[in-house]
């Protein structure tokens, strides 16, 4: 069973994850993996995942055969597990849990050769109502607090396997960020009366700067302080705090931004690899007037090293109004 | 003029480094970057890097010459700049300032090809040495609030030069990570009227489950929550909250067991890349009875991806526990 430790000093939660429990050697070996072979991902090899708990396009109705065009798994190596209750417990002056959670993995396309950044609209689109559908679902579980959709493209973002996928995991707290991305825009609303995200859409579309794009419900642009070169993050203009409530032309539109933001992205950078994260309002939260849902997606261009551990502060060579220059500018 | 701006949400300072300004086909060129050449850290190469603020071991008295066994340079690149007043402004709902701050560049040794991990004690403890009296000498800037010192070894983990060296970045602000430190540490203090880190001390002594190692002044110890496998701190067993009190008989005893530690490390992962951060006090602070100082060694063993960014979370595959035992197993 995993184990969630909480740094004492910071507040800070880590997971022991015991089901990826390695020794010193095994670290040695894992940087001359080879690429290619077996993928577990793929239509005809459904059974080697654990049993899927949704899946789109099947004409057949058996479960975990091939016929889908998108399929959601748990993760075979969860850095949390879903069997048991939640159980809380010191250690002297430390405090820890179980590692009670759910880790989902969302298989983007049967196409083994397809990249997220070049599907088409209708299979995108897919992926988006797969990231709700799944929500709506987890929300039914009193246990867990946040649902985290991410997803990691190329080894240097901290992908393991080829094949296109995305990532959910169902946490029994509030991660950190999200308890400050909170903290932050109601200290705002409190002070302003306005959604801070609602404010930066204003000046953003004023100053025109660093917006990439814009359609009918979507804006992407490139945030004031990225951490990284080409971070941008797609925000629904009007204010809604959960990726839940998204409509259909909403999701058509947010679809079309997302592909052009990426097609972007790579024309800039060949195969960029990168991360991005939904960031949305805690599961079962009422209608928050000063939190607004977006994604954050973050290219893997520079190193988090010592200084960035040390301070918490990031270091960026591009400045993001010449980053919004360049993804503008680039044929797609 | 490198910027400092504030992501207005978290309030996370970030430092746009216009030194470093990065066009997107620049990004896909540093991959392919080769090792070996001429390096500018190496002894004969002094009028190559800008001009010293400290050197130890060099019998002839001018500066900027070979015969040093020690050498402390501004970084030539840096990602803040020390000419100038400090300016803070507003741009709309956003703050930024300009990037004053010092970079500095600590050769570690004469010999292109010593690592850190191996430098024989003599050699070693110069490094200790011209950390504290570089901090001495940038307290008498009051534009600085903090001296940052941290060490970068191997591309993973960030570093660009392969002549052993560490960084100092003086900064104008205190860093959220220390903030975040001191804040914790100080609510523990109020509420036990103990130092938080003296009380782990204490604990990780009893239990004896975690410790690496121990010796008069000094214990080595795995973290309780650490963010990655083999995660080390190692801190001064009595209250201490500023690396600058460190006396020469502390001197001694850090090196032997910084000494230990990284050549278990390596024995156990050879030529690991890793970080390590001096946590300290602030610039100027007085006696703070709830801080201590310490170091933190992080191995690059595992990738910040899209759970990580999203949550501030880490996923910690190997327990603290089995870490410290294949430490204290290890041959050296």
């Amino acid at each position: 069973m995993p184990e969630l430790r909480k740094d004492p000093i910071l507040g800070r939660w880590i997971i022991i994850s015991t089901e990826r429990g390695k020794r010193p050697t095994d670290f040695i070996i894992e940087e001359n993996q080879t690429k290619g072979g077996f993928c577990p991902l793929c239509p005809g090899n459904e059974a080697t995942t654990p049993k899927e708990v949704l899946s789109y396009g099947r004409k057949n109705p058996a479960p975990d055969t091939p016929g889908w065009s998108l399929r959601v798994v748990p993760n075979k190596y969860p850095a949390l597990v879903i069997e048991g209750d939640l159980n809380k417990e010191g250690e002297g002056i430390y405090d820890k849990m179980n590692g009670i959670g759910a880790h989902e993995v969302i298989i983007e396309t049967p196409d083994h050769d397809a990249s997220f950044s070049h599907l088409p609209a209708a299979q995108m689109i897919q992926v988006f109502w797969a990231f709700r559908d799944r929500i709506i679902d987890l929300e039914k579980d009193s246990r867990f607090l946040y649902a985290m959709i991410f997803k990691n493209y190329g080894r240097a973002a901290g992908a393991s396997l080829e094949h296109s996928h995305s990532q959910l995991v169902a946490l029994p707290v509030l991660p950190r960020m999200i308890v400050s991305e909170l903290e932050g825009s109601k200290s705002y609303y409190g002070y302003k009366d306005r959604c801070i995200f609602c404010d930066i859409i204003r000046q953003e579309t004023r100053k025109d700067i660093r917006v990439v794009s814009r359609n009918e419900h979507f804006i992407a642009i490139e945030p004031y302080a990225p951490r990284s070169p080409f971070e941008t993050w797609v925000l629904p203009i009007n204010h809604h705090c959960s990726y839940v409530s998204t409509t259909e032309k909403m999701m058509e539109s947010l679809t079309a931004i997302f592909s052009e933001v990426m097609l972007r992205l790579d024309a800039c950078i060949p195969n960029v690899p990168y991360n991005f994260v939904l960031h949305t309002a805690p599961l079962r939260s009422e209608t928050l007037n000063y939190y607004h849902w977006h994604f954050e997606i973050m290219p893997k261009l520079t190193s988090i090293a010592g200084f960035e551990w040390g301070s918490g502060f990031y270091i960026n060579p591009v400045p993001p109004e010449e980053a919004a220059k360049f993804l503008k500018e680039a044929e797609i």
